[in-house]
């Protein structure tokens, strides 16, 4: 008989009373901090579209659902041979295969930027890159907190609080382009202040900032010594006569940590592969550089399959293909800022890239609705306008999400008819509640 | 002019007197704490094989490195019609598309064990399955400790330190097939136990438990009421005459948390598909459910390609896929136990599953080396056995990693020539060393 054999106690069958004892397991703080805010609000919307009218969605960041936007026939075809290949099934190194780590350096290199392969981490998602920037470099056992934009996208305030760090915004100016509030910015910086997020293009306010701009913004960092963490994961997506410039291009002296990933460029959210590209001109991140590997052996890097179509994806998919999206946005972009500026009470901002067009809408001209919210929800209940297809695709995603109360964010990524529609009813309803 | 544009000190060029000033970044708690204890002692070691010996990799746990064993004819097939058809590029929700919930809660429901789409979380691997799983319950500021088995799989060690939770082990009992030593599990509980982390068919241990032994685990964790993590990612690697027993099979009463996913059984650990199950038969994890979701926020579910492709990898394989495999595994563990059993100072621990091998190491009768490394490393510059091709490839891992001194861990997924010619030198480095 084993020592340790079971005894009738331990293989005791479950019993009655035994049930009756109240068990419930508690989560971790960092499960409870660890908030989505757009599904907080958007959860508890109960929002019914007008059955008489088709629901369009005006979806989160999400560029495929309507299906005119595919991935290039190159991403597809590098992806069918690496899968025939069999060769990429197994594990890669966390931090990514060598040859895909060399591509994103390759695709990163430009306009005065350098980065080698052993910049280069590769990610499960643009998401998980932030997520481990941020655990990188801040501290929530040293009170320690994260300067994000507002109106900004709150996967930031996500990452941060889930692991006791503290967020504090700085103010983009509507009415100047969206660029950063730079007084603003720097009366945020506190001792604790552990890392400046800057987001460029920007979500949700298609936001292209020039050289001189981050150079402003990058200089306060210097000044203060703060490192920054540059989401530029709308890299490129820019209307025609404005220019992308990452933030790697400037001789700013600052120890920057670029986010960023085949999701939107690319058209392939779902795929997961993101990448943070360590700039570091003065050595200040030695210690992070390591802190990141050892982060990223958590999940043991990103899809492998993917990553062997990487070097394919990124060099081979041709600029008419980006060109072609750059175009659909633009012109869906001229529609939406056409048909609303005629609104009384809507006031639309131009944007210059990304995937967004925010829209201020002035809630004293209609007094119908006491907040945005319901405003929102009324559009969705009479217009179909603002749909929830499914469990994750939200729509105009709108007012507290982004932390800028009584601005609606709409996404230009539909084909052009539905763009048109969306617009249209929007116009419809706010000439019935305009007063 | 704006009010905030920049002034000449903002703009100002990165000058040499501001290079001068230190700037170094400092990682934070998390990842210092995030250790790779493989990793750690391996990078450390610098082998050099033998140049007139091909290297042999009797490889960490990657199945797929010499090309003998692939993934399924069905799974490659099921992925190219997903790329094809297109309908998988955007954002799932972060828990995973409900078709691919659904599958792999029908997949798992077998012998008793019952699980429904809402049950399944999909993570990107198992690894952050597991991450997701202990940090969702284990709370550092909470003084938390989770139980590990001795030996174990370090990945729970790293997940749990990282976020500042203390890892406590229980003895498995080689001569016992290494069963849970269940005495020493029961005195190791203390009021901060938070987890007990259970490997079945386990790495490095190649054993698997029959239910009695599970129920008798189970029923220690109800009689403390301390919630368990099940690491089943070896489910159904088991030899001919051996079955596996789910813990969602018994009718414990403990609420698990279910490990698992493609990376072992379908041969594509590089995929990154992981899931959780819920196994909750007392409702006692309703916080926990809620925690897994948000926490699945953080880097916003697994590629969405291969979840489209999920149902059919699954249901559509055939038994004969895995039959083969199950073949060379027991082909491999019998050829390396009749080796090695024949040597003198090794003692082969035969396996029941998995895909591992121990090997106990009697150093006493081999004098020439200190410590068991010095025995490996010697090992690998003669034999070239013990290899490290490319960054994350180790090979035999060994002693201090599964924190037992003094045995090692076989391989058993290679070619069965090159397990026997691995086998051979290993016999030929022990004759001669053996005294």
């Amino acid at each position: 008989m084993l020592e340790t054999s079971p005894t009738i106690e331990n293989l005791g069958i479950y019993t009655n009373e035994k049930k009756a004892k109240e068990w419930k397991v508690q989560s971790s703080k960092t499960a409870k901090n660890c908030k989505n805010y757009i599904r907080g609000i958007v959860d508890n919307l109960n929002l019914e579209p007008n059955p008489e009218k088709n629901v369009i969605a005006l979806s989160l960041g999400d560029p495929t659902i309507y299906g005119n936007l595919n991935p290039s026939k190159e991403t597809i075809e590098a992806t069918i041979r690496t899968l025939e290949e069999g060769s990429c099934n197994g594990y890669a190194p966390c931090v990514g295969y060598e040859k895909a780590r060399q591509a994103v350096a390759t695709y990163l290199s430009h306009d005065g930027a350098e980065f080698d392969s052993k910049d280069i981490i590769l990610c499960s998602g643009c998401s998980s890159s932030l997520d481990l920037c941020i655990s990188a470099i801040a501290d929530g056992s040293k009170n320690h907190n994260i300067l994000m934009p507002k109106p900004g996208f709150p996967i930031y305030r996500t990452l941060a609080e889930s692991i006791g760090v503290g967020v504090k915004t700085y103010n983009l100016l509507p009415e100047k382009k969206w660029q950063v509030d730079l007084l603003h910015l720097e009366s945020q910086i506190d001792d604790n202040t552990a890392i400046i997020i800057l987001n460029n293009p920007s979500n949700p306010c298609g936001s292209v900032y020039d050289d001189n701009h981050l150079r402003a913004i990058l200089s306060i960092a210097r000044r203060y010594q703060i490192p920054v963490i540059a989401d530029e994961v709308y890299e490129q997506i820019v209307f025609p006569d404005k220019k992308f410039v990452s933030t790697a291009a400037l001789e700013s002296g600052v120890p920057i940590l670029i986010c960023g990933g085949l999701a939107k460029r690319f058209l392939i959210p779902g795929w997961r592969i993101g990448w943070i590209a360590v700039h570091d001109p003065i050595n200040a991140f030695d210690d992070i550089r390591n802190a990141l590997c050892s982060l990223s052996q958590k999940i043991i890097g990103s899809n492998t399959l993917i990553q062997g179509a990487i070097p394919d994806i990124l060099l081979k998919t041709p600029q008419s293909f980006h060109d072609d999206m750059i175009n659909t946005l633009c012109e869906n972009a001229k529609v939406a800022y056409e048909a609303i500026d005629k609104v009384p009470g809507l006031v639309p901002y131009m944007p210059d890239g990304a995937m967004y067009m925010m829209v201020k809408v002035d809630l004293e001209k209609f007094p119908h609705f006491e907040t945005g919210l319901q405003f929102i929800m009324r559009l969705m209940e009479e217009e179909s306008v603002f749909c929830l297809p499914g469990d994750v695709i939200y729509s105009i995603v709108l007012f507290q999400c982004f932390e800028l109360p009584g601005f609606m964010r709409i996404v230009i990524t539909l084909p052009g008819d539905i763009m048109k529609e969306a617009c249209d009813r929007i116009v419809n309803f706010c000439n019935k509640y305009y007063t």
